[in-house]
């Protein structure tokens, strides 16, 4: 995967510079949505992870109010604690300021960000702030697990249902052009999945959340719990809306759209009706759409069973 | 402190932000080196800080070789841990990565950080990379303290000496051209003063880490503990090298140049004697240069008595 140019995919890139430090002597180091440290009593565990928003390439300051971006740079990190399966706890700020941004437009990310935090009920515990050309907003979040029950990529076995929450698709149709305010909605106020993740607790095995698109972040479960999988496509939870507004698109959106923070899910076949039915009590939307499978192929098929090459997740550092 | 461009300082722009979320329930949260939250046992607390080094703000790509941005970035984040007196745990790394950034000056950012935190001994346990115009690196630093034992910004009390670490200036010096190496250095590769740190635990009843220069973070403890506080310039310890290379504004640079990654500490009259001799049994070296008290003001004086006017320490923000 390395581009002529020397660069590589930006797992590729993570990989190579992890590999210079000792391996964290922790229950999950890098590599999860969240570390796994020890937590702040004996029966629980500390999920923590840090996530960037940058100006021109997570958001525009065209398409974005300071309230989208204050909400959005809290959200995709919450969004990881929902994917462990954890209850938000703390988070740390940092931010990097340019000089068009006055005084009240900082007001205006702090509000969009504190009135996520409220909601999700995480406590600002730090920040900091420098000068720099392009707004960043870096944030380290953290929440709390009962010790040993984090939802990892990793628990993935072969005949586990493949379920996904949500619709999907939608958060990528936003950036088009004339796309309806409920699509641009999802691309500009995500709204990560705590509840379903706390509840998943009890019944998943695995669990990531779509950033980059459901296929690649499908991968990521799989490459975890060495598996393969069968995914139709068909199945796909998509929107009214979406599949009006995107047409032949849509699926493709679905795929490999991105920015969904909708959580992907491997439950054990004994235990899918029950899951399906406390998500239903829970008002959660819940789609099984495929399962997990011994050999290691990914195959995405539609409803006639033909085999579908989805597109390629989006990566930063793709050549 | 508003600017008619409708900005304030660092400080002030700092706390507009807070003002908009709800008050952390913690031990300590905004507005120390660390937050302090309950710790991994019973008998201690966490300390959590982030901080962020940015291209052209921070550091020059003509000046800093990629290990000393690596370890830059780290050791600014490891000195706030210093200043509360906590041992280095895990940190998390958000890299913002331009495209002049290779595999090769990748490894060296790595290899630099890496060093310094098996130094430390902390571990690196998540992290994130995107893309963007600017290298930007923000971390996020976790230290344990054994509870209530976090050296903080408020604790110091009139009669306290002031205490300084190291010698001062030297890292400002650094930025001069025809700066000789030792200086340099001091700006390239700080080194944070974290076993004085855990030392100063027995001792001090109050601790910052120098970053925007002496006078500007005593002036953190003072307004924390409401305390003023007597300075003799005259005593601020300073290189032979500083001295022969800045001449007269060498006293300037000690005062205010900033990031030296020192620690200004209060210490009891009582404990001043005991901490002095722990300290140098341990060959830290610490410097007495002036005492804290009742009244607020905060006066700089020569060994004549004479008031001195302090340069402002360096903000990011100001007009």
């Amino acid at each position: 995967m390395t581009s002529s140019r020397g660069r590589s995919g930006e797992f590729d890139r993570i990989a190579a510079f992890v590999r210079h430090f000792a391996r964290a002597q922790v229950p999950v180091g890098v590599g999860d949505d969240c570390a796994v440290l020890p937590g702040p009593s004996r029966g629980c565990e500390l999920c923590v992870t840090t996530d960037s928003v940058v100006e021109a390439l997570h958001f525009s300051r065209a398409a974005f109010s300071m309230e989208d971006i204050g909400h959005k740079a809290l959200a995709v990190n919450l969004s990881d604690l929902a994917a462990m399966g954890a209850r938000p706890s703390w988070f740390v700020c940092a931010l990097e300021v340019p000089d068009w941004v006055d005084d009240v437009k900082l007001a205006g990310l702090a509000r969009g960000m504190s009135k996520l935090a409220r909601g999700a009920d995480i406590a600002l515990v730090g920040g900091n702030m420098t000068r720099a050309e392009r707004l960043a907003i870096t944030l380290t979040v953290a929440g709390e697990v009962p010790r040993g029950k984090a939802l990892l990529r990793k628990g993935a076995r072969p005949g586990d249902r493949l379920y996904v929450s949500g619709t999907l698709g939608e958060a990528r149709a936003g950036l088009v052009a004339g796309a309806p305010a409920a699509l641009v909605v999802r691309q500009l106020r995500p709204s990560p999945r705590l509840e379903l993740g706390l509840l998943a607790r009890a019944f998943a095995s695995a669990c990531v959340d779509i950033s980059d698109g459901f296929a690649q972040d499908l991968g990521h479960i799989c490459d975890a719990s060495g598996v393969g999988v069968r995914v139709n496509v068909d199945a796909l939870p998509m929107s009214a809306t979406l599949r009006r507004f995107a047409g032949h698109r849509a699926r493709d959106f679905a795929l490999s759209g991105g920015e969904d923070y909708e959580l992907i899910l491997a439950v054990p076949p004994g235990r899918a009706h029950a899951f399906e039915r406390a998500a239903e009590r829970s008002n959660h939307r819940v789609t099984c759409v495929g399962e997990f499978a011994r050999s290691r192929q990914r195959r995405f098929v539609d409803d006639r069973g033909e085999a579908i090459q989805p597109p390629r997740g989006f990566d930063h550092f793709a050549p």
